[in-house]
């Protein structure tokens, strides 16, 4: 018998913020380039893409299926898509998902380009490298964990994003500085959503921020064994409230915020005043504080959550606002607290 | 606009040669342990399996879609498989592609174990790496290059081993003694496919070193950007014809060498008792060397095939025995020469 333990290498991802989406054809040759995109973001800017070719799909969540990405890869062997092919996924989350998963297994993996189009792509989805594609009702079951090239921050794509979107990009935004960093909470206290859609430097700046908040704690922990797991913030709870009840992602892990910010009261150091104000900055921000669910049924699917870990769960907590940390509580006492006033 | 470059990490397998596979619960807790194989190696082997959840596939290169990966993706998720699960490919080329496949995107990643059960898959298929599926006729279109933990070598799985897959084996162990090593390529010339099955500490001993020149290729170039194509040698061709007549790979990849030695002649410096070297070799372990193909058929997978790049093909070649090279050649230049004498 003879063991050999043998080392393979890695990667690096530039990440451009700031620029506009042409500068893509200076990296690229034309002719290399496949945009995967939506209806909606090529309704909105196709006169922008420049010839581009593009596969186009449904925009939506229920498209993030085996089915899109069977089709997609057909429209690639049917377009002759080689090897030198860079995927470019331009839109939402589930567009760089789904683009993502796609140029990762495509002829085992072609280059990628992100070009996230909302904020909750730009500061979350399309930042870390992970995709996925849902089966069925369970979310993001399959996927890669998979880095782009290059990442593009063109903020003039945001011109047409609804005001919805928005919100829900705001709510991964607080939840970053909830878990890392206090002075971004203060500087999104003292502003308003509004002051961000209408300038465009205080947004860019204020994102390449964010962004970096997440960036450093998936280079800390590319493959989640620890620290990454503070992104989970809120979404403990809030993935269990979007499945139940089909609300929008950033309004789920909102409510979820809170929950986790009551736990982080009772079983970690943060202040009530604290407390108070996360839920007053989310409010701020146009996201839902309360939510009457049935705690019965969201504690069945808790129970069977993946970061259940025999008679405990993982759950992220905060010590104060900026400091997240992980800590597994019993689940009896997480049930008690559950079936309490947690969104108080 | 502000460019910022972040690198990522990498990853450590472990070979071992040479052991048995019950090794395997002292490495993994049995329960997170999950067996993907197929009827055949099942039928063999189910006492020697100790138990261990397995999901068994019908067996052959046609399974190798992706409404296979659909349903055992279907599979893991009834079996309410986490992400500690550790997948186990046990079987041929097919079955360890499958695995590593399904391993790679099953929730974005979970552990990898293979443990080939043929030549094919003990020198080639299971190491470096690489898996893929087809899409219809298209070979390993969709796959990804997924590193498993470990990678066992059992040879008592080869008991079972039909006749004439250890010499679809051996076309493999030949092809990377022409590409780097001829004192491997002496070593074979001086023993038969006899004296391998009947000695296992010869097999051992040659099997060690023969995967040893593919791990080098992999290892100076994983992501097949140089040369790791060197491993194509006979392959462009072969697979063409695989796919065009369903010939045993391995008979399809010695048809692929003889035509590629003789282009070697012809545009490489690879001298003509050294093409007829390799002829004979091939030819003493069984292999073909003849095959009165289509050429209208095969060109017209070969025009479609990931390694074109505009109007080149990149061709490996020899310069002589142990020396490979990768070589662009003009489509039309090829084409004539395909539609010629190719393997005279």
């Amino acid at each position: 018998m003879k063991e050999q333990p043998v080392k393979f290498s890695s990667k690096t991802v530039h990440y451009f913020f700031d620029v506009d989406f042409s500068i893509l054809t200076e990296h690229y040759p034309k002719e290399k380039l496949l945009l995967i995109t939506d209806e909606n973001v090529y309704g909105f800017h196709r006169q922008r893409l420049n010839g581009i070719k593009s596969i186009v799909i449904k925009p939506g969540e229920a498209r993030k299926q085996q089915a899109t990405v069977d089709a997609i890869i057909l429209q690639l062997l049917e377009m002759q898509a080689d090897k030198q092919t860079v995927i470019v996924g331009l839109g939402g989350g589930v567009v760089t998902d789904i683009a993502g998963y796609v140029a990762s297994i495509y002829k085992r993996g072609v280059r990628l380009v992100q070009v996230p189009t909302s904020i909750l792509a730009m500061v979350d989805a399309a930042v870390g490298g992970k995709n996925g594609i849902d089966v069925g009702e369970y979310k993001n079951q399959v996927g890669t964990i998979y880095q782009p090239d290059l990442l593009l921050f063109d903020y003039s794509f945001l011109s047409t994003l609804p005001r919805e979107e928005w919100i829900n990009g705001f709510a991964e935004i607080i939840k970053h500085a909830c878990i890392k960093d206090d002075s971004q909470f203060e500087f999104l206290a003292h502003h308003t959503i509004d002051d961000f859609i209408n300038d465009k430097n205080l947004l860019a700046s204020f994102i390449e921020k964010n962004v970096g908040i997440k960036l450093n704690v998936v280079l800390n922990d590319e493959m989640e064994t620890g620290e990454r797991k503070l992104l989970n913030f809120g979404h403990t709870l809030g993935h269990a409230i979007e499945a139940c009840y089909n609300l929008p992602h950033g309004h789920a892990i909102s409510i979820g915020m809170v929950a986790a910010a009551t736990l982080s009261n009772e079983l970690a150091s943060l202040s009530l005043p604290e407390k108070d104000a996360i839920k007053q900055l989310l409010r701020k921000y146009g996201l839902p504080v309360h939510f009457a669910f049935d705690t019965d049924k969201i504690w069945d699917i808790l129970a069977n959550d993946k970061k259940r870990e025999n008679n405990h769960m993982s759950f992220i907590l905060l010590n104060k606002i900026g400091e997240g940390v992980v800590q597994s509580i019993p689940l009896n006492q997480l049930k008690k607290l559950i079936h309490q006033r947690l969104l108080d």
